[in-house]
């Protein structure tokens, strides 16, 4: 399996592969074709691939005779890509079939498919344990057998293990570590059925910690528009979709966000062809035949729709923002949603760093969205040794260093905000407070060091004025975790008043005579704390030294943001405009490979490919041998040899799990080193 | 203005009206015809009413003898409903214009037009209250010039007022009760562009606050189809769009979500012609004419989608639903959602009393629909009078009380969840709990006592089972709200392991020696307590008596619920299957009508149209007299002449604010008594 990847959000992926008919870009949905009745050319409507049933035509004497001379290609007049099932769905529904799985196999093959399926077991949901352990030990014995018995097509095979995730995450690993080609999720049908979308959120994701993501995993028998966003944020790249039909005979139309039934329309919902045409009463006065297939268009266009909508914003990075819009459509969608909390680590692992579009807070869910794991994770790299000195102050326009003296501590409407302040029982009426560290705490990422306001996506966010109680309660976490490093600490009055009841502050003195130092920023604190926020604990120190004296810092004239530090004349690290990315140059790169101990910020290749590294060129996934598990997608790192000789420095294109697991595509775009490092 | 209300929902209403032009089918959106530059058919793409400019024509020699000759439908070529605006626009922009409110009002009576408006001033939002005033006062004056000056056209009468909620107010109630036939609400442009949607929600809901609900509303300027559901559901009727062609000039797709630049994008984002037709690049490469045509195309395919989707949902009762998830799409149309809690009761104001639909909660702006407030304050009319003992139980599937014994009580699962039981503080062992008033504290209706456990939306609901915060302190609230009236509680150990902290609960006593009684509902008392319900304190007793010997009960044989109440074989009440209202027969009309005091559940009418209501004919609005404030859409009412004569009852079609101020249509469908009354 050719599977390389194009676009990352989340845990989603755009992809593409080749087969013998043709390059599939992924996510996308095959429709269902049924060997004998095909009334919807489903090519027109925008299917590349489609899926159809190999025991069904190995049954029917015609339709098997014309399969084995003709090909499947011809049989069922598709010239893209075919995918059989092998019966599985039979043997569930009738308990027994008369054909082995050597013998599906092998028929698959002679009819043509591009893509075949072993006779996996598919064990429903809720049955009793030994059940499931069983059945799964015939399905992975298949598995084996079907890797044996296969010679030139592509080949699924089946996740199974009912609703015990441990099963799941057991059985995706066994056959994900053999040579099969796509893994589909199977027996997730009835959790559909029933509305257990947190059930369902447990199955898939269990079953993607143990499957590879080198290959395309497929959400067996999800056809519904309403679960492909939410689907696709886990990780899952192939639909399959029996129900266009099945609805459009039942009088139903899919949506995005739920199901229709005509008879209770007074309006046609979507934009496409059907629905612009006709009117409810129009297609009910119809036969049923015209209405089906007419329904049918509508179903697979918002189905294709909505499959090119979530490619877009899989593209823009705003796939989390579609997923919660989609899950606001049912109470049950929202649950599973509110489970997938429950992951957060696994979230994060394949979400990249920096994207295209600002994080937008839509609801209490947006607090799990893998950026904001990933923040609280990286201020865990900050050196609080130097300071015990805390002031907090609300929020700005952003960047917040940019606004906030004069929109916060300076407000002409409310004087009283300017000067009351509250203050920790350690408050040392005193102290000196003019190089304090000076934080904000805002919807939705909690506490932002005034250092880090113009990093991604710290200052590419916006979140309501009205807060929810989930976002109040998360900052009072933050506040309360963060504020645990310091022993002295100024609150500014904004911030009790937008995140406090009155009862909740019983630990803090107030005062209005205390005046808040301006909340100026330091250009070499910040220089320091981004790189120990971007690179770990210590990256600033190593990277810029201690003499703030020997650097040149270069800012642009119009943003007053800076862009490129020097030393002698020599650029360190540039300061990237649209996301606030320290860039390594070849000083900074060795400075940070001396201080960061292997395998701390590094891909580590073959040696063999050190001189394509060295010029510049993209270091492939083939050839990386490890990689530091906390890199992801955008992040700077460091190019080194198995003897942790600096090669070169790049950005990454995958994260780290990625790049090992892969064996085809870039790994990092390699920026040239000017000189030998 | 021939105004009629087909469908309601929250303050959404579908409407009719009639013009020299044809009939108009409100919510609608009329694109913005330029007189001389028209690239496109509109009518081709749903249009049935445009808006063009009359200051314009006006302007333009020719375009001024044409439109005076061949009247300005000929002019556009547009056969439907035409609307003329007056040059406030260009006022706005060009500080002045050459042409006075008299003759603008003739202007546009003179070419034809079917509504015609006066020169308004556009008061922008955020100026100084003075400046608003003075203007205002310009308004309102020629309001009064134009209503003198009108002959035969119909006439809009714009709510202006900037940013001044009280100014709103005052202007819409002054222009409001002039003869005006459309209501636009002027100057919102700059609030939608500075995305300042919850200051949005303001000016409108103030607007809607003075103005009758017999007229349509226009929410000028609103061409954009992300606004178009919150902006129906507060109460606007008519959106006018040049941004189908101003975006498609400049490669931006309109989507109902937002806004996307034809430049980013890899896939077309919907299922219309040109998303299915075309790739990105493939418009990319066209020349300006060609694209701009395609993407105005899109854009008003996707407009009148949406308009359509929102007339399904308001047909539905599912409006607030949609509005949830359009407003999930960004995080300032969530701000504007949620200042939308301030007018909870305008909202309720309108809002049917029961839907098609169920409630699905979807996130904490749910909380504030108007089934939430409804049910807060109808839980008021319950008599407490007679029990100081109440149990506290968790939810089950629903009805509650056909599941809440063996889900909850007996939960062969968890055994601890049986035995342990929470009381409060004036608890008494010796107690006898056989007769406690029981209810189930649930989200999203918080409390829900067992009796009411069929009544919409009580048993017609779905939440997420994994709760949100705000959810959770709803529901805390309501407890303690509504425990107030007890003096003895006992609280089941799953309601306080859903809904408290363990440091929440020290105010309570625990225990797992007391069992608590089974939740029998008793038939009596469920009839009584769904009458004080629905119809008001003491209505129970006044329908049922004191003697439960005296009812004969009949219930359904397949589902067990009660379906009607018998006195000495006469029929008192009915109650309905699919939402649990009691329905009237002639007895039970006649002792609500001796216990209520007048004008409580009462629609009065005028004593000359008596008999049609005796013979059961429906009652017009224009024959309305007064009505009971409590009165919404889908309540069960008596119908009284001014005399409070008891002439028949039926069912309301419509909330008393409505009944009062229109004057076409059907107030209530009344129901035929048996005998005279």
């Amino acid at each position: 399996m050719n599977f390389e990847i194009k676009y990352k959000d989340a845990r989603a992926r755009i992809g593409t592969f080749s087969t013998k008919h043709g390059k599939i870009t992924t996510p996308t949905l095959m429709p269902v074709i049924h060997p004998k009745k095909q009334t919807i050319k489903v090519k027109d409507y925008g299917a590349k691939m489609v899926i159809t049933n190999s025991y069904i035509i190995n049954k029917d004497e015609e339709l098997k005779q014309k399969a084995l001379t003709e090909g499947v290609h011809e049989l069922i007049d598709f010239p893209g890509v075919i995918a059989t099932d092998s019966g599985s769905f039979q043997l569930s529904v009738y308990g027994d079939i008369d054909i082995t799985n050597k013998e599906v196999i092998q028929f698959q093959e002679a009819i043509g498919t591009d893509i075949g399926t072993s006779l996996d077991i598919p064990t429903p949901p809720y049955v009793r344990r030994e059940q499931a352990e069983n059945e799964l030990n015939t399905t992975i014995a298949r598995a084996h057998e079907a890797i044996e018995t296969r010679e030139h097509m592509l080949l699924n095979s089946v996740v199974q293990g009912s609703t015990f995730t441990d099963l799941r995450t057991m059985c995706a690993e066994d056959i994900g570590s053999m040579n099969f080609d796509i893994f589909p999720i199977g027996a997730v049908v009835p959790l559909m059925e029933q509305y257990k979308y947190a059930d369902l959120v447990d199955v898939v994701m269990s079953s993607m910690k143990g499957l590879p993501e080198s290959k395309p995993r497929h959400l067996m028998g999800a056809g519904h528009p309403m679960v492909f966003a939410l689907a696709v944020a886990m990780g899952c790249d192939l639909f399959d979709s029996a129900a266009y039909i099945l609805y459009a005979n039942n009088n139903r139309l899919m949506m995005p966000t739920g199901t229709l039934r005509l008879e209770n329309l007074i309006e046609m919902p979507c934009s496409c062809e059907v629905c612009t045409k006709y009117t409810p009463e129009d297609l009910l006065e119809m036969e049923h035949d015209q209405r089906a297939k007419l329904l049918a268009i509508h179903n697979l266009h918002i189905s294709f729709a909505e499959i090119r909508q979530i490619k877009q914003a899989i593209k823009d990075g705003t796939l989390m923002n579609l997923v919660e819009e989609r899950c606001a459509s049912h109470p049950f969608l929202l649950d599973g949603l509110r489970r997938l909390k429950e992951y957060n680590e696994d979230m994060e692992l394949l979400n990249p760093s920096s994207k295209e579009s600002a994080f937008f807070y839509t609801g209490p869910e947006s607090l799990n969205r893998p950026e904001i794991y990933h923040h609280q994770k990286r201020l865990n790299n900050l050196n609080f040794e130097d300071n015990d000195k805390l002031i907090i102050l609300p929020h700005s326009r952003k960047p917040y260093g940019k606004h906030i003296i004069r929109e916060s501590l300076h407000n002409k409407k409310d004087e009283k905000l300017n000067k009351t302040v509250f203050f920790s029982k350690d408050y040392n009426p005193g102290s000196d407070w003019s190089n304090a560290d000076i934080i904000i705490a805002d919807v939705p990422f909690g506490i932002i060091p005034l250092e880090l306001d113009e990093f991604y996506p710290l200052a590419q966010n916006e979140s309501p004025s009205i807060h929810d109680m989930n976002a109040i309660k998360f900052v009072q976490d933050s506040l309360k975790k963060f504020s645990k490093n310091y022993e002295e600490i100024l609150i500014h009055k904004g911030i009790i008043d937008r995140f406090y009841k009155e009862d909740e502050t019983d630990f803090l003195g107030v005062s209005s005579d205390i005046i808040l130092p301006t909340g100026k920023i330091d250009d070499f604190k910040r220089l320091n704390m981004v790189a120990d926020y971007q690179f770990g604990t210590g990256s600033g120190k190593a990277i810029f030294g201690d003499d703030p004296e020997k650097l040149e810092i270069e800012k642009s004239k119009k943003t007053k943001k800076i862009r490129s530090i020097k030393e002698d004349d020599e650029i360190v690290v540039n300061m990237r405009a649209n996301d606030g990315f320290l860039i390594l140059s070849d000083i900074g790169a060795k400075r940070l490979h001396k201080h960061s101990p292997s395998p701390k910020n590094r891909v580590i290749i073959n040696g063999e490919v050190a001189e394509f590294a060295r010029k510049g060129k993209s270091v492939f996934s083939k050839f990386v041998l490890d990689a530091d598990s906390d890199i992801r997608k955008n992040d700077e790192i460091l190019i080194v040899d198995q003897d942790d000789t600096l090669l070169s420095y790049g950005k990454s294109l995958l994260s780290s799990k990625e790049m090992l697991e892969f064996n085809i595509g870039s790994a990092v775009k390699t920026r040239k080193p000017k000189n030998e490092l």
